[in-house]
């Protein structure tokens, strides 16, 4: 790995951190590229009351000097705006024991029971804190980062959302360039981020509706990455090709069941002379006609835009609670009930943005080196001249 | 990391090598745990004419003495049984420069182009011997020795194929213990290790026609682990999360396009009500009422089968060839023709049961630890045990 | 690695932050338990005037909840008591930019020239400030939850200073357990962490001059660990040795220049039949009659005291300045002089305990797994049945 | 890590195999040019029979086709010229169970007992046979492989012996360029690597003597790189600094007990006024005037030689064996003789060597990038070029 991060903090903990090393030096960051992606996971209709609460912002600890990288670690901070009202409920100090009272009953679909068996603990809220998809938040500011550094090399990443419960979009298997570029623009006007209005407006209706019934809902969204160079990624060993580096990342998302590399499962449909992109040259480079092969062959991208698609299961917290066992009496009993959103799928499209920044940051730096954005543009400028020349 | 593999080798190199470390001491094994595998990995309806040639064969180099693994490195090898014919075209020695044509006109849908560029090389077959599938007879023997491992303490795996082209058997979203072991034991009797009789008529007879018109097949599968304990995997880090883990490895298989955990795309379109997994207790051991999440909550296995399914893009190769582009010319011209399959969907669910056999191996110990079986058992029991009484 | 770390800040940075993931749930753990490391960090004759401004204390800010861990990540920060006079040198935000006149000086002996040119900065501020051993107060903080961690199994780390300069105490070779404890318990009491009374006073009048000549000083400690199980790290593989690992995290210190095991480069004098520890069966168990090994054979733990020495080279940062070159003007100048100690021995003995734990953590998890205190002990107390067995 | 290399093999096993991966595509290569390094590993007065039965040939068995890398994965192999007599002692097969008496009396000083009850075996040749030094021929071959593309960017590596037994040379601390050359050109026509003429007499001598007795060596040697470009390895956190994994890579050799950089451990008793380099600046590049850091400084390489010195304890196995405990019996026992060196330690530089070669191979790539020879000497290029302007 060219570069690494780490991420730490409980929901509902004093505050959520992050690591990432390996940016070179010289790059010009400021809180408030970082801010505008916290912003954008925060929305959506359909989201919970904390989204309120939090107006998430991420205070640079270290590795940025004058608005400047340089070289060393950079660190991220989030802080929980409700810690006061958490203080003592999540306190890393043993004189709050027992000030809030344990939750023992499991959700389905969420880590509790798994996570309470695996570590050893009878108070599950040890195993949710961490669980939960607020720790994306943090992803989000990383990945923030990284779409920094990508957007240096003309590198644009971007995602909508295309179906949320039964309402779904119709889109074309293989998307041109500017066409993802002007769904991605119309998804930033939606409450949902979804391109289409009058979806927006079903989508915005079943929400309520499952809002009312104590319900949730699911989706799907589309990310994807355009002015990738061919050549990130590698054919040679498993868990060097890009496409498995990427499915990894979408579906290490909380919630996410499933990922696409372009044109995916509708592929296994296609007889094989139509499901592939056939390669011309124009203007001295090489081009696909289409795009089923969602800018990667072989492991590598291939120059095309990255396109990834992904599911999100409906929000396993209900308020209507589903039907779950006591782990301590082993009573039937009705499943514990934490704050939750009825619909969290634009938020996911946004994580997914941070996740693949993060993974093609790394694959950049794995190609190009360098320890200065200077020294890699000019690795990777070389590197554009010699395919001019190929 | 608790195990570590590489694999080397070319297509139609010398042999394909395989290093795997980790595997604790005292495991039995031998050569025939492994040939069965690769046996059924070369099996399947469409194969093209190289599966006779082969019989693939995983002679072990290391780590193994009488019988039983001594807990260093396992080295396996496959020789290339048709080396003799290849010898030179592939030699190491500069002395045999020149012995072949260079390949120029990179196949759409394969890594020959963007791995080209990347790689600086003007003759294509420097790539494709490396990206071609063939790699995966390693992946599967290395699987074994996985597979091998896990049978010790009850974890069984298999898979199916769900269709071909555009036929599809139909199968419940969640399918109980039972009912997978049966379909498994249905597709090892089918040519295309399809579960259903009147499907794998259909699917030989639509292979027959694709052979005919020169096209390739693509299709889908489903793997299963069965026997898995709760808590392998973590919720506490992206990278840890055990669907990310299981997704990478299955999209690192050559041509797949898409992974899905347990009911993954379908999961969108229910209600949180529906698309959760009730929590029940019975006999001691807490179950679920249903498998929508395919094993899977929060990153961790949760006692259920796991269940993944994949898509397998058509074999790009195609013998009536696809447009494309000589990269010396510039020209277009017709892509260059490989010996290729028809369509390798059966053969690729193997692959995935070995990778799949590999990632769960790695999670197991990085949980019980142990460096020889009698200890790793002794710490899994113990697991159980404390199971029981949680 | 079972365990994985990183930590991230600058000197004069706001704060410095680190995170550690893979310690099992369960461990009771309490910031004081971290700072009595941190004080004995600060301490020291000799340390320069910082020392007193920062009285480190660090703040748990995730992975904790009353009083105990529970299994995600813990994330420690060290806030900078002088932040309020850094706050514009080392603000990340644009608007301070120059507000701090740039280093351009560098001190030979330091990271400044290296990491200018690797980094391309022309204000060496921009790499002393995460290049300076302030860093390692961190290392020492997650070090301290790796000692806690391995108190619960019976395993202890100590360290104790033994030369400084010219002044070297004499030492047999080859250790027993109870006189490492005592001279331990010995350097406890001595301002420089020196075992010997006399030793100590010749050392602190040693340090007297060189602060009065505006020089600096090194020196050499010794590290060990007593109650290790045998069977720790492994033979199999080049980065899995044990000696390795250890060497590379004391090495990783800033300003050390060398390490030995046991008894080191005093073997290359010994014969064989010296040199080696004579191996007995004394009351169910194996043990050594002495042990110039220093606890390693063969890469893994024996059983015996790890014993591990190193050499720390004078500061290089002098009162005197030396000579250096302007890297703007290329003129001949004297180098940058940046407040600093005149001896850090002390100090860095007991950021070489740190590693060690940090080191032997990972060992320990990687060899007995577990998600939680209690099944790690389990795990390690019927290996420890089993030796009694063997 | 930019390259991955795993080894594997018993030391009587039919083969020892290796993989490394991330070599860039073009880099010429023939098995001559590690034969070369081979044949040094084997020489050296006072190595055991077994040197004569080897004339060890390592095969490529991927990765390089027509004597140039293609960017896949290079395997070599070296065969067991012994096979013939060891095939049943070592069969993979469970037919050839109990074909040899298993060895029940752990040699002091090797890895034999603690591997013994680490991975649970009673016959102490499954240890070993792993453990043995033998496997280190697959290092220096790999490491062959590294020096091959480090010198494509005018980088060499050397090593000579300092020292064996009570004999040792007299050296200054600091050592110019061309005076490392000079002694690695000696070195390279002493029976003992020792660039003395007077000192390999006596080397001999001493040997003849142990060998009489049935005892064994230890001794001393230095690695060199020389045309290392500053900035390799770097600060920023404890795992990338260049001397911690330099030390790594020495201290994993077996038996070698301590690893010094530059001046080491001498540098305790000099004051901070002299032990520095002086910076200077000559011919548009900074120099330093003396070498006590050995080329590394804040954990990166600072454009000085590289030095590096290890110590070897003697070899564990005597003629004339130490005492030692059956395993079985628990009885005293003299330990076992297993067929063995009176003195390694000129293999031990060479392998040293290869270490040192695969470490900074990681390093430079880490920070040039680069898929083909081609890329990275232009990203390298460019980067000399930059320091002439810096």
């Amino acid at each position: 790995m060219a570069i690494r991060f780490l991420t730490a903090g409980e929901s509902h903990g004093k505050a959520l951190i992050g690591i990432i090393e390996g940016i070179p030096a010289g790059l010009s960051i400021s809180a408030t590229d970082i801010e505008e992606d916290l912003r954008r996971r925060q929305g959506g209709y359909g989201r919970g009351g904390r989204m309120k609460i939090e107006a998430d912002r991420a205070e640079i600890l270290s590795g940025v000097r004058w608005g400047m990288t340089i070289g060393s670690p950079i660190c991220l901070l989030i802080e929980n705006k409700d810690w006061a009202n958490w203080s003592e409920a999540m306190s890393p100090e043993k004189i709050h024991e027992g000030s809030k009272e344990p939750i023992t009953r499991p959700r389905p679909g969420h880590a509790d029971l798994a996570g309470a068996i695996k570590f050893a603990q009878k108070d599950m809220r040890n195993i949710l804190e961490r669980s939960s998809a607020r720790e994306t938040a943090m992803r989000v500011a990383l990945g923030a980062v990284a779409k920094r550094f990508l957007r240096e090399f003309g590198i644009k990443i971007g995602s909508f959302v295309t179906g949320i419960g039964t309402i779904n979009i119709s889109l074309p298997l293989s998307i041109p360039e500017e066409r993802l570029l002007e769904l991605f623009s119309l998804s930033e006007g939606s409450q949902v981020r979804c391109p289409d209005t009058e979806a927006t407006k079903e989508i915005t209706s079943l929400i309520d509706r499952a809002s009312k019934s104590g319900d949730s809902l699911g989706g799907q969204f589309l990310v994807f990455a355009i002015g990738v160079p061919p050549g990130l990624g590698s054919h040679i060993q498993w868990d060097r090709r890009l496409g498995g580096r990427l499915s990894q990342a979408l579906s290490s998302i909380q919630a996410i069941k499933g990922v696409e590399i372009g044109s995916g499962f509708r592929t296994s449909e296609m007889m094989g002379s139509e499901a592939m992109d056939i390669i011309v040259y124009e203007g001295n480079r090489f081009k696909r006609l289409t795009n089923h092969a969602g800018g990667i062959e072989g492991g590598m991208t291939n120059g095309m835009p990255i396109t990834l698609r992904a599911v999100m299961k409906p929000i396993p917290t209900q308020r209507r609670p589903l039907r779950s066992v006591d782990i301590i009496t082993k009573d039937v009993v009705e499943a514990t009930y934490e704050r939750s959103d009825i619909c969290a799928v634009p938020a996911a499209s946004v994580i997914g943005e941070a996740m693949v920044a993060l993974v093609l940051t790394d694959a950049f730096l794995e190609k190009f080196g360098g320890d200065s954005i200077s020294e890699t543009k000019r690795n990777y400028q070389s590197y554009l001249e010699y395919i001019e020349r190929f």
